[in-house]
């Protein structure tokens, strides 16, 4: 039947991404034994991995317990199952949870992480669970991964892009049809075919960069709509898994930042301000009315869809006391021009177009919620250590959500197996990271996606 | 390249699917002068279209004019965006509302449907649009449409299950596998080929009743929630075109109904007591605790996340008053089990194994939100109507949510043709109906199904 193959290439294993998943991975099936290659479609390695802020997330740590916080991998489920809205995949979840502490221990016991000494809190979760390494980068995570697949001498093909899967008449993986050389710009190289004796994990990350795929399940997300993540965090790996009858979940939980700024590209350095310091001790208005609209502390969702519904920026105002008593340095954020500092709030009102009286009026009601210590108009929850509105300098941000994190992908099994709409694994494929759906359900919580991708990189990479 | 292909038959046009969306496709291919076959898996026609109650929402009718209604596809656009939480496809939801009228007097004028001389609303509707057939049941539509298929000459073959699409090296839809003579208890039958000549129109409906399918996309819906759905509602012509490479759209999006009955099966007769009495005058309680916990008048979505949340079927109760101010005939689930009578608050809470005083205490608070007409808890509007729950009989329902409708399925352009996920067609592949995705976002509106089964029925058949 048909031609006989010509492969350019055989390997054990083919590892699709060098962000955390794809090194993890690599690292683990090497380990146990089996001849690997990984590949990277751009010039250096790290994927979206690499711009995050490092942080990792996991329960009962020594950590923890130095400081006496007293947590579990059954709160830390709770608090993901309900940011998920209980839409979760309860075998993944649990997989992650339970896997998370040997996961963060696995960095620093065979990684030799550096991390910084504190144990941080962010929103969702109920306690202090997220580690981050020095520098607050997750490049310290990727050097150190790095150096390792270097000692093992794993080979990386940069500039090598993955097109398609092969499979056999019984639906087996067989090998990958790659491009070498691969031309970013232009979408072009040199094509070949790997063979895989084991198969193939895909850890390709996910897709907030691609616009057409991302807006066929969320059609607010159309090309007007930016992204925290790299431009290269396209769905073509994900589409080549889809084509030979991989199930996919929950494609349309797409998780935007509410706490970007329209006015410099990227990540940036607006959010330090918005999520460190706005959303607790400031407030978010609309500039059209002058008046508050949501709960600054709701979660992502919440925020960043009543954001969007205004059809238009809104500004976040925060005053003089509340930056310094932060102790947050965002004078990057003030140089880039993304934060604006205002020696009244007529001055502040005036450079946005706002009516003055209107806005001194809201100011005046939040501030009066942060005296009683109740919002009665959206519930914001009042830190105990909120003050009012007041001191000049008045720093202000406008607000406009990006494309942060994509919540589905692929289905997959509890030993990383991707799996077919009727729960059969597709033999030979495998998947870890992002590209994966199910873990988060609705909504991830801040510093678990690291904890994901180490986790299903590890066990992707020992099961194949 | 390999052998030929051994066809059994030969059409222009291969329809999948008997319910409203098909057989209105076959009609419209038919008149447009193409050879057509209907393929059905059961013994007779009509899906689930035949267990909908009928109703068709369009703006602008002569209906609404008569009795002074101001409507316009506008106003029905944003009702319906607002439902699917702006994650409605702009281009499918103008689709849809702007061919809305013209299926409804397709209906009345090539069909003859008799509709009751009345224009209903619905939750969402923010004017009666909505057009109820004799008999209140879909069963008077679809008579209508198997008299015209009939007159037309289109054949229908009966226990016909589609199995998978063909197409040749281009990816161009040359014909389907299916099974005749299909035993639906076995999942067996003849296989046999059918040749198109311009393509196959996929109308095969919903998945609610696919637990595999629909608890991959919401893990939540496993085999303890029931459906309202017939149980054949499965995904198998989904999964077909999704492994040619169509794009899904919002699988994940699946609407389950809160004026359910665990205490039936199917759709059954407890959701007119909920939904026409109950929800507007009376209240619903968690049992565990005696209180209420929702706005009892919240959108479908809102309510039935809330019970299921609470873990175990709540309890809904009027009083006397209001069911007989309805008007409605609720004897029929009465007389089932379904809806319980007692003759004061104490029975009612012991049958229930409640807490007397504490529910005594909720119904009271409840009324008094009913006396001042705002509910400070749950922002519940207090209808014009409404009164207090004080006189005996009362009546209860326990409620669970049952699997009501998919909005999700396969991407579509306003042509009605089946797009990848990269927005190109597949060549000679056509969707209508509950099969597609994206008509209707994050939640379909009451009535609007129908409309859109009609309106993309139509364009389909005309265009293919």
């Amino acid at each position: 039947m048909g031609k006989e193959i010509q492969w350019n290439d055989q390997v054990d294993v083919l590892i699709v991404g060098s962000g955390f998943a794809g090194l993890t991975a690599a690292i683990e099936a090497c380990e146990s034994g089996k001849d690997v290659v990984i590949i990277e479609k751009m010039k250096r390695a790290g994927g979206n991995s690499v711009i995050s802020d490092g942080g990792i997330a996991a329960p009962g740590t020594k950590l923890q317990k130095k400081r006496g916080i007293e947590d579990s991998e059954k709160m830390m489920y709770d608090d993901m199952l309900k940011a998920g809205l209980g839409l979760n995949h309860p075998n993944l979840l649990r997989t992650v949870v339970s896997n998370a502490r040997g996961a963060f221990e696995w960095t620093l016991d065979a990684l030799d992480v550096p991390y910084l000494d504190r144990v941080d809190i962010f929103g969702g979760h109920s306690v202090p669970r997220c580690y981050t390494p020095e520098g607050v980068t997750g490049g310290t995570i990727l050097k150190k991964l790095l150096q390792k697949v270097d000692e093992l001498g794993i080979p990386i093909l940069y500039s090598t892009s993955f097109r398609s899967i092969m499979t056999d008449e019984q639906g087996h993986v067989t090998g990958g049809n790659v491009l070498k050389e691969y031309d970013y710009k232009t979408d072009t190289g040199i094509p070949a075919k790997i063979k895989t004796k084991r198969g193939i994990i895909l850890a390709s990350g996910g897709y907030g960069a691609d616009v057409p795929f991302r807006s066929i399940q969320d059609p607010r997300l159309d090309e007007t709509i930016q992204t925290t993540n790299k431009p290269f965090a396209t769905a073509e790996v994900l589409r080549a898994a889809l084509s030979i009858n991989a199930a996919s979940v929950q494609l349309s939980h797409i998780q935007l930042g509410a706490w970007s700024s329209p006015d410099e590209h990227g990540f940036g350095h607006g959010p330090l301000f918005a999520d460190y310091i706005l959303f607790q001790y400031g407030m978010i208005v609309d500039p059209h009315t002058g008046e508050r609209f949501v709960n600054e502390l709701g979660d992502r969702k919440q925020s960043a869809d009543a954001i969007l519904r205004t059809g238009h920026p809104c500004i976040g105002i925060a005053d003089d006391r509340s930056v310094k008593y932060s102790g947050w340095d965002i004078s990057k954020a003030i140089r880039k021009g993304v934060v604006r500092t205002f020696d009244s709030v007529d001055d502040l009102a005036a450079f946005y177009d706002m009516n003055t009286a209107v806005l001194q009026a809201s100011i005046g009601r939040y501030n009066g919620f942060v005296q009683k210590g109740t919002d009665d108009d959206f519930q914001k929850p009042i830190v105990d250590d909120a003050s009012p509105i007041e001191n000049a300098p008045f720093y202000a941000m406008r607000l406009w959500p990006k494309v942060h994190f994509t919540m589905g992908g692929l289905s997959i099994n509890e030993r990383s197996q991707v799996l077919d709409f009727s729960g059969n694994t597709v033999d030979g494929l495998y998947a870890a990271g992002e590209v994966v759906g199910g873990v988060h359900g609705a909504s991830r919580l801040g510093s678990c996606a690291i904890t994901e991708c180490i986790v299903f990189g590890r066990i992707s990479g020992q099961n194949i």
